[in-house]
């Protein structure tokens, strides 16, 4: 019995693990199968998915699968990328997100998270990409209260701004999301891209009723040549976790707490311990 | 006579470029004597200069050179690092900005940049960073009123808030500035730093009277592997500058607007053709 075995073992029936969720992203390479049954191997009551593992595995399949191990589907990712000029790219991406809906129900997924998009290629009006992500929404909104699903809008750090998300903080998530019913429109927390926000906690009490979904991972100094890939098991940066689960207990949220992890050490990495490790942090640095 | 000397003596007496200024990190490898010269030769009529080049010149003939050159000195760079939790390297740090402002009064600074510091290592109280900071500046203030010389409290970009500054807003850089005098202490208004901020436009009004310094470069995406080296020539990535020049002159500013680029390319080019592309580009991307 391996060292890995026996902390799984004495940590599995830790109730304290009970919200502990998996992104898939974590475990890149697996597939939705071998995610699952890692998780069922390691006591994870929760996953998160994305599309193109699911798309490759199967919907129906895959909804199969989460339901006969007795998963939770956290959230799928993702939806959004609402910021195109042209009407073609536009309606195209509009169809998309329908689509990831209809996915997110069949899946009976907790929310869509929302990387909102960021300027198109040549383009500098940040003004007016928020003003299309917003219009997006409208459309939107409605659709996802008709699945049950809610749109989680992700406020991702500035440095994605340009690329993956006009929106870099929670205070503008919100702005947009309260604009809509909290049944279709809420927000993600993600410690990653908000640690740094001085703003942030008067935020997390104000988004009651708000979060659609809590993710956890640190933030590695110095940034990886991908800044994208600066994702940290919890502990190897320097968030501080707990007063972000004390605040968004405070602000209402108990729904599951989602590792997501983009990192290319990580994801290289023999899974099971990934997962074995994962739990040891979540109880060490992000609990307590 | 060269294409670069043709647009060089086109630009060299328009107006417009008055109070542009060059930042000699955009020059890296120049010495101070090179940069002025130029400066001289470009027909740019001022430098922000930095410590160690100014160091390997001797103070005294820097600022010799730049007051036969003619040049004003719009900033020096920089103070700052004052984050640390030991006594002895935070008594080691106030004591080496002491210094800075020495050598800012006898260079004609216009002010002092100040890159405050990010969490020391293995720290994770971004609070207890942040009132470090606001400690050594009430310690500091004082001292900069005595010598003349503003200190510029600086927010840089969010991803540097764990490694170089726990500033990371013109809300918390005017939070903390307004403590004290405008004519001790001010603000940086870098248009790398805070572009992506739906905030700005209404800091940089609330500013007025506390704007030391403009500095402009563009924000590179995807950013290379060292994102310190993410700055880029005005128009080579996606920030609008005019509505920034319009902000600042709205909130008084009418000092000189620096250009400071770390951007391996550039420091890889011949000098005089980055300066002339500064000058081309400060009339056609930052001005218009």
């Amino acid at each position: 019995v391996s060292a890995t075995a026996v902390a799984a073992s004495a940590t599995r029936d830790d109730p304290r693990l009970a919200m502990l969720s998996l992104n898939q992203a974590t475990t890149q390479h697996w597939t939705v199968r071998q995610a699952v049954e890692g998780c069922v191997r390691a006591g994870i009551g929760a996953i998160g998915l994305w599309r193109a593992p699911v798309a490759n595995a199967g919907l129906t399949e895959t909804a199969r699968m989460v339901a006969d191990a007795g998963l939770r589907v956290s959230s799928l990712c993702r939806g959004g990328f609402l910021t195109a000029l042209d009407p073609v790219t536009r309606r195209v991406a509009l169809d998309d997100n329908r689509r990831a809906l209809d996915d997110a129900a069949a899946l009976g997924a907790a929310c869509l998270v929302m990387v909102v998009g960021g300027l198109p290629e040549g383009d500098r009006d940040l003004v007016g990409a928020r003003n299309r992500v917003a219009e997006a929404v409208t459309e939107l909104a409605p659709c996802a209260g008709e699945h049950g699903v809610r749109l989680a809008l992700e406020p991702l750090h500035p440095m994605f701004c340009a690329d993956r998300a006009v929106l870099s903080t929670l205070k503008q998530a919100l702005d947009l999301a309260e604009l809509f019913p909290a049944d279709q429109v809420g927000v993600v927390v993600d410690t990653f891209h908000l640690w740094w926000d001085p703003e942030v906690w008067e935020q997390i009490a104000r988004a009651k009723g708000r979060i659609a979904s809590f993710q956890v991972c640190d933030f590695l100094t110095p940034l990886p040549a991908d800044v994208l890939l600066g994702r940290g098991m919890m502990g190897d940066g320097q968030i501080n976790f707990p007063p972000f689960v004390s605040a968004v207990a405070a602000a209402g949220y108990s729904g599951d707490v989602e590792v997501e992890i983009f990192n290319a050490e990580v994801w290289a990495s023999d899974y099971d311990e990934v997962l074995a490790l994962m739990k040891a942090r979540y109880l060490s640095r992000v609990l307590a």
